[in-house]
């Protein structure tokens, strides 16, 4: 695969960029075109590489891309997955170089979606075309591509239902993770589940001067904060009542396995520039964050926050609220869960409303399994080195899903890297990754 | 004149409008040229209704406009202070007709700055212009109308000190307060003060994805709230040290007295539409914004704040905090014990910064006075019933300033009411009471 990189490098630079340029944010109405031009410009893709058939099917909501090729009935069937959204680009004025127009720095790409998940899921593409015309192919691929993961994959389940024959397969292979570093590959043999609500806290029912109502009238900012803050106790405890009754408690023996993949605390606080870490007590950072659930504040607003001193009471505060879940938390139990208690701890004088907004479980795949020894075999030939099994802190909802409704377990290959800052501005992915993911994934062919 | 309100109506109702057209939001750079629009238009008036001269002044910022009419060097001097710049309009989709195109709906004005403070200090030109024209003025009359009170009056106490001479009086009035209600006028004897400052809270350096780090890095938004929920104890104490050390309590009987203020509960909580109140334990509402301090949230910022669900950890949060002073606490203590209290309380795993953005401090008024005397007697003619002495929850922290460096008391016979609602949405002002309120000063002159 190497010397076909080396061959066909500038072709694939424009087939990226060319999915790279297209807007493609699913939460956002106003990219709607957008959305239906990259599905069908991989479409495209598909076919090029070697697809006997490639069509854009309508859910929904966004389109989702379905392709295949055909070996032999009998053959082993590998079904790809990934997503050709992305996230928002604001802050936009922090970004160094427009989000949508894709150029290479350094030895990275810079766009939004270079990495999650357009790059990763490109690389699938090529090693695939590399198999079809250089390799002799001898699985059945077929390739499953959303457009709606970053907003929770609400069209997906109900879709893969409804076409559950076409996508048969022994394995979903999936790069859409991270690494634990440059030089520590690593395979994802889990994933945190999510449950993400939005809350609202209304006080009085208009805006206030706050010097004429200020200390008799409950500001809503200040009580969402109280609220906010008691989710969370001093020992980084989620206070939600039965938050913890479903989580797996990991044996001793396994936690000592996790506490082999290398990590080095100074590196990753100096890396993210804080003095310190927090989290919950009694576990390591990445225990903290691959087998235990959190609760973070994605977003606040409330009042005045221009430019100057407005002296006001608002009448309104917000937030977005999501909890990452481990096995077994159960999503739509711990939102109801997360809404009951939000709902209770609400004081008289203000009003309260909890939204769930979206939501997946977590999943689990077996080390011993077929699929992992492939690709573990696969990365250790390209990276020297052989891959940590690791925990994933992020949620890839949709996994579960599939894995329940299809029955099938996927597999995590995942090339990224925390450099890459993927859902922030100037996020990246370095070719040199880009390159060893495509050979990764060809030799995953070979041993599968 | 009241026959001479109904003579002149609707050239008052143009003349007052023309003022209200004008966008004066002192907070918003980009209407500079409407300060000065708004200065010059005051200037004409000012020059209509009588006055010898009238002109604009620099300042370090907004214009001041400063006008008078000399009777005799021997009679005594009344200064008219106003403000012509107003709050900004957000939310501005909250209004029911445009906040800058006046319109009259149900015996209201409504604009922005329809009461604070146009309409306000409109009243004072146009009783001034009566005086001259019809009622044989026996006082000088001195205005000084400031651009710059919604944003702290940052260079009027300059200027003012610049022009001490000039200013020479023997009361300042000023109408920018409000009544306890429609049937309750009432004179403010007290004001409080305000230290207003801006908060940030950094943790990583950069947006994080919360998959991948949540329940291992500090969260700047979860961190502030903590920070802002511990700043108020669960009695409404303020935790701040020091906060309380000048505060002036009360004895129990000007608390009795202050406590004959007609005030019901029940109508103020359904004008609210909140089931409680909250406020600081062991005093009652009328208290809690007339002689007690507080702290409020007066916007808060961070994160995803757009629609869907972004699942970002993000890097900073902001909020905008301000506490209301009552006498004997020093404005600029008050901010520094702040600052120094909220980098105290930071803990290690963020960055804090505090910004001091205005403030100014409380004062008060003895009742026994000539001048309240005489506002005293003017609005029982008009209102039929003794006005009741009152304290106001909000600032002008400016007038604490005048006070001092011109060493007069300030008279705050105020007009406007609750359900004006200013510095929100839907500003308005009585019709009513805007010729109530020149009614009154016109018969101030007469008594005073």
């Amino acid at each position: 695969m190497k010397t076909y990189i080396e061959a066909n490098k500038e072709r694939f630079f424009e087939e990226l960029f060319s999915l790279l340029r297209i807007p493609s944010i699913s939460s956002s109405p106003e990219n709607r075109p957008d959305m239906v031009r990259c599905a069908e410009r991989l479409v495209e893709l598909l076919k090029e590489a070697g697809a006997d058939e490639a069509a854009v099917y309508q859910t929904d909501g966004h389109p989702v891309v379905f392709g295949r090729k055909t070996v032999s009935p009998d053959a082993p069937t590998v079904l790809v997955y990934g997503h050709y959204d992305v996230q928002p680009v604001d802050p936009v004025e922090l970004w160094h170089s427009a989000p949508f127009e894709p150029e290479i720095r350094d030895g990275a790409i810079y766009a939004r979606g270079a990495n999650d998940d357009k790059g990763q899921l490109f690389m699938h593409i090529k090693a695939f075309e590399f198999m079809v015309r250089e390799a002799g192919l001898r699985h059945n691929v077929k390739f499953i591509l959303e457009g709606e993961e970053e907003i929770g994959s609400p069209s997906l389940a109900k879709w893969a239902k409804e076409h559950k024959d076409m996508l048969a397969a022994d394995i979903i292979l999936v790069s859409d993770t991270t690494m634990i570093s440059e030089s520590v590959p690593s395979i994802n043999c889990g994933m945190r589940g999510l449950s993400y609500v939005e809350v609202k806290v209304t006080g009085p029912d208009k805006d206030l001067h706050s010097g004429h109502y200020g200390g008799a009238v409950a500001n809503p900012i200040n009580v969402l904060c109280d609220m906010i803050s008691s989710l969370i106790d001093k020992d980084g405890h989620i206070t939600v009542k039965g938050f913890y009754d479903d989580v797996v408690e990991l044996s001793a023996e396994d936690r000592a396995k996790l506490a082999r993949a290398p990590f080095d605390l100074e590196e990753y606080k100096s890396f993210l520039n804080i003095k310190e870490v927090k989290g919950e007590k009694g576990y390591t950072t990445l225990e903290r964050t691959g087998i235990r659930p959190c609760l973070d504040v994605n977003g606040i607003w409330g009042g005045f926050t221009g430019e100057g001193s407005k002296t006001v009471l608002p009448s309104e505060a917000h937030a977005k609220i999501s909890m990452r879940l481990v096995p077994n938390q159960d999503s739509e139990t711990i939102t109801r869960l997360f809404c009951e208690h939000f709902r209770a701890i609400a004081p008289d004088y203000v009003k309260v409303e909890v939204k769930p907004c979206h939501g997946g479980d977590g999943f689990l795949i077996p080390i011993s399994s077929e699929a992992y020894q492939a690709a573990s075999k696969a990365m250790t030939e390209v990276y020297g080195i052989e891959p940590v099994p690791s925990r994933g802190g992020g949620s890839i909802p949709i996994l579960a899903d599939l894995q329940r409704i299809l029955g099938i377990d996927p597999l995590l290959m995942g090339f990224g890297l925390e450099r890459d800052t993927i859902h922030s501005p100037n996020e990246s992915y370095l070719l040199k990754q880009l390159f060893a993911g495509m050979e990764s994934i060809a030799l995953f062919y070979r041993y599968y």
